[in-house]
């Protein structure tokens, strides 16, 4: 690894070497979970450069592949799972200067991976009334790009299932890091390569995205006093075909009391909130629906209330912005992933929450998974020790429920808990000196290891 | 029942008495069935009448109240329970002529009852490239009042399931006939007491609707040899969230073969046949997962082919049209409406196929009912006899099936064979003398009918 040679070599482009800057560049929301932050703290880079075009980007990497310098790009830095944190130092592309919509059409963007989600958002209904399927809650800050490549679903979930699924995402262009890297383009079957792959194997450079109607959303949350009607109000709502939802989220009591501020005076510590974004020719349906649940009360609705303070919108409440307003009240607090399968997926979530009482508070947010209505998990977990929240997850696993723990920073670690051979396999052509984001996928560092264990990068703490 | 009194008092309006019109304006798609062609083929009305606006029917309504005449509504007249069959005689109401779009917006489009499906989704695609969520196949004749007061669902409902559901109308407006008519909209729970009331409690003169994005859609038929798999492919593929459908069908070999004409050399008497409708940005992640099929075979996509005849839309293929195809080749052709439950509602399709052998061949339209994708059989029927007819649909019902009998003229016989009380109380209001639509709803006329016989109008034949 030269790093000199390679800055040198760079010098021409927008490079960042000011170590506070590298520090913070080197960051992401890996500190949701203290397990993360432990181990993680002391990453850093060795120089932050920002490409503006994709021949930069193919420039760097050739540079950096000649001097042996790891790369790892990044977005706005909104994972949690430390995806876009340069274990091995290097470099890291962040890719904010390229950041322009190429093309708009009737249900397709073509957009540089740059661009925050909420200006592309905003740029498409401009244009013509159309927006992204689905968005993290970070919409406000996270880039598309990081969305793609870290991300697996989120507000518009619930109609649209994950982005792996077919046709949620129509083409990624990627550069490859190789003496001479390749601009590669994959459609169909071929994202699962690329896609979700924490930029392991390729730099994306350009993204073709499905869109949908953008409309004005109507925010909505109600409350009950009843966690378990709650759950069952939010599924049969997110059931209803005519009613079109872009999120449906439960968050149990006390969350909204203790972690909602906006939400102070208007709810009590045992009422159970849900948030909902409608859309507004669903208005009457919905609030028909809601009539049938005599304990449901419609605490507000963006486009008529009384509130003193606007909350913003819904699902700044939900996906993982439910856990980081609790982390900012109650720093302890940290979260799990849990998918919750088969029919009778409520019975147990009810269960666990019988089980573990007050050390858990249940967030869950509704989805189509292979077109059956399901629901996540985003459990607010208060934490105290790691081997108790490794006993948390197994406890879980024990009961049929499926952990994507966000207390790792390997792809396998974080999803499956299996090797994805497909993006090994292209990892093997498009990086074959492993120097793209180092450390995060184990199938390439160390095959035959024993997913029991934590996966310990060289140089982690601990 | 003044019919004389009745046409004096609205000579200025635009009426028709001549003999022939009157008798064609008088009939439906009723002879789909050979049991309704049995007994209604007789049924005629005194006169027509095609009201210019709100007003006239306002007129129409108030003279008929006080000359006790009859009144049944109609638009094209596509419907296939004898929805708009004067049984009475009386006056026939035809909307052709009430066939504006009054306003378009994000998400909704409000317009008079007697516009044709297809026009209404070129204007609103037109203006803001939006189109119904759903319609019949038969939308390019079929109003959508007459599709609002006696359709149920079609060719969109894969994706938004039935028009009953909430969200799925928006606003109904209806004039009541008394001695002072009076005019009602109706929303949200309300909503269920006039549409699919076959006009029998009201006369709708406005519809508000909401519309979904109107993509270039690609029509699509794919063959499989084997009828299980061909059902089972098209249920996965329904199931995927992001590729995004507004048709889903499977005709059982031979249909395609025998019924399809311009698919003559396209298809042998053994394929089966899936018909498709994709939204284009959906077509490369339609062909990925085609492609985990090897049995499957894309024999027509509409945006490249090689067919000397083109087929025209899929829907054409699909829902009531696959009936009417058959009907044109093979006279004693009817079919049956078929509601499979359950998650293994594809095995007994597979269990009713191997009972029947070729008296009966599949049709299975996907749609979503409460939010679970099952599948409607719009079964064809080899016709022999009224009684072997009953037998095969009591054979269906103990297999657990239910069947809405589309060999019967009333609301309860065609539907759940229950009392609709909302209906039921509407009309008690709506229609104090009985005069709209007779003889089509049950509770209104014979509350202690014994649904096991065949409900018995006066008049009709037999």
């Amino acid at each position: 690894m030269n790093i000199d040679a390679a800055k040198a070599a760079l010098a021409h482009l927008d490079i960042d070497d000011n170590p506070a800057a590298v520090r913070a560049k080197s960051r992401d929301f890996f500190w949701y979970s203290p397990v993360l932050k432990d181990r993680l703290d002391h990453v850093c880079a060795d120089f932050v450069v920002m490409p503006k075009n994709q021949d930069e980007v193919i420039e760097i990497l050739r540079a950096c592949h000649a001097h042996d310098v790891p790369v790892t790009v990044r977005g706005s830095g909104t994972g949690n799972y430390a995806q876009a944190m340069p274990l091995a130092g290097g470099c890291v592309i962040h890719m904010q200067n390229m950041a322009e919509v190429l093309r708009i059409a009737p249900g397709r963007v073509t957009t540089q991976p740059g661009l925050v989600i909420r200006e592309l958002n905003r740029i498409t209904r401009a244009d013509s009334g159309q927006e992204l399927r689905m968005m993290p809650s970070t919409a406000g800050t996270a880039t598309i790009g990081g969305f793609i490549c870290g991300g697996s679903g989120g507000v518009g979930s619930v109609r649209w299932g994950f982005l792996r699924d077919y046709g949620n995402i129509l083409r990624i262009r990627v550069v490859t890091m190789e003496a001479e890297p390749r601009i590669l383009d994959f459609t169909g079957e071929d994202l699962a390569r690329v896609s979700h792959a924490y930029g392991t194997n390729g730099v994306v450079t350009e993204i073709e995205m499905p869109l949908a109607p953008a409309y004005d959303w109507i925010h909505i949350f109600v409350t009950l006093p009843d966690f378990a009607r709650a759950s069952r109000l939010a599924h049969a709502l997110a059931l209803q075909d005519g009613i079109l939802l872009k999120l449906a989220t439960v968050c149990e009591a006390p969350t909204a009391a203790r972690y909602f501020q906006r939400f102070k005076g208007q709810v009590t510590d045992r009422d159970n909130v849900i948030a909902l974004m409608v859309a507004p020719h669903s208005m009457d349906g919905f609030l028909s629906f809601l009539s049938h649940e005599p304990d449901a009360k419609l605490i507000y609705r963006s486009d008529a209330h009384d509130w003193a303070r606007d909350p913003g919108p819904a699902y700044e409440y939900g996906w993982n912005h439910t856990t980081l307003r609790a982390l900012k009240v109650q720093p302890e607090i940290t979260y799990l992933q849990v998918r919750y399968a088969g029919p009778d997926f409520l019975d147990k979530v009810d269960q666990i929450r019988a089980r573990f009482c007050d050390e858990l508070i249940q967030h869950l947010e509704f989805l189509r998974e292979n077109g059956v209505m399901t629901a996540a998990g985003l459990t607010l977990v208060r934490f105290s020790t790691e081997e108790r929240l490794d006993e948390i997850i197994r406890i879980h696993e024990d009961m049929g429920c499926m952990i994507f723990n966000p207390h790792r920073y390997t792809l396998e670690e974080g999803g499956r808990q299996t090797v994805d051979e497909r993006q090994l396999e292209f990892k093997r052509q498009a990086d074959p000196k492993g120097l793209l984001n180092p450390g995060k996928m184990i199938a390439w560092d160390a095959p035959d290891w024993d997913y029991r264990r934590m996966y310990d990068y060289p140089g982690m703490r601990r």
